[in-house]
């Protein structure tokens, strides 16, 4: 077994193409054990945004705080504290701060995903 | 992609044996068509504590509210918002409340892991 606090794990910029002002820590992934998936914590600052990508595995997603939105392709949806997000496999999203204060959310992806290889470099700030 | 207020997903009481005040919101699943893990949102109230027990399958959790215990065998982890815990394979635990208002968190699972199969009856309130 493994307890820590989110806040003491490395925070790192997410230096995927596409990505503005957001950083992310990795809390439970395969350095830890875990055999199938990851759970990363992201914080994004506001006006900021995570790429608008697809890739061929899902994110589950629970928004911690802050306020945003998440675009399923053009369509945008509000995001809010509470919130939970499911984006299945291939399907163009993209996470984006539309608050004043951090956007914070869990992203889990399935081991086999968490080197993305299909990146958009589209980026409609 | 779907996108839903986590409390207004149906929360069911955990009538697994050994559970006492427990319920629990299944947020993303394989009846959201999620293909390999799923999120469960657990709230305990003041006293109460999941089971005592052990699986094959592992749990990535995030604690959201609240105060409580984790129990690694015998050995207590103070949990607060904001902690993480990754219970391994085949590891004893428990969570409990040790506080007054509910403990929150989320329970991560392997959907091969949905229908739990090893439930030990120790209940050592």
């Amino acid at each position: 077994m493994k307890v820590k606090a989110s806040r003491q794990v490395e925070s790192a910029p997410v230096e995927m193409e596409g990505a503005v002002d957001c950083t992310v820590r990795w809390l439970v992934s395969e350095s830890d054990g875990a055999p199938n998936f990851a759970m990363r914590q992201f914080e994004v600052a506001p006006k900021g945004y995570t790429p608008k990508h697809h890739h061929p595995y899902e994110h589950e997603v629970f928004v911690l705080e802050g306020e945003g939105v998440v675009l399923e392709g053009e369509k945008q949806h509000p995001l809010a504290a509470g919130d939970v997000v499911f984006v299945a496999p291939d399907e163009v999203h993209q996470f984006r701060n539309t608050g004043s204060v951090p956007l914070k959310f869990l992203c889990l992806v399935p081991n086999a995903g968490q080197r993305p290889q299909h990146v958009s470099a589209e980026c409609d700030k």
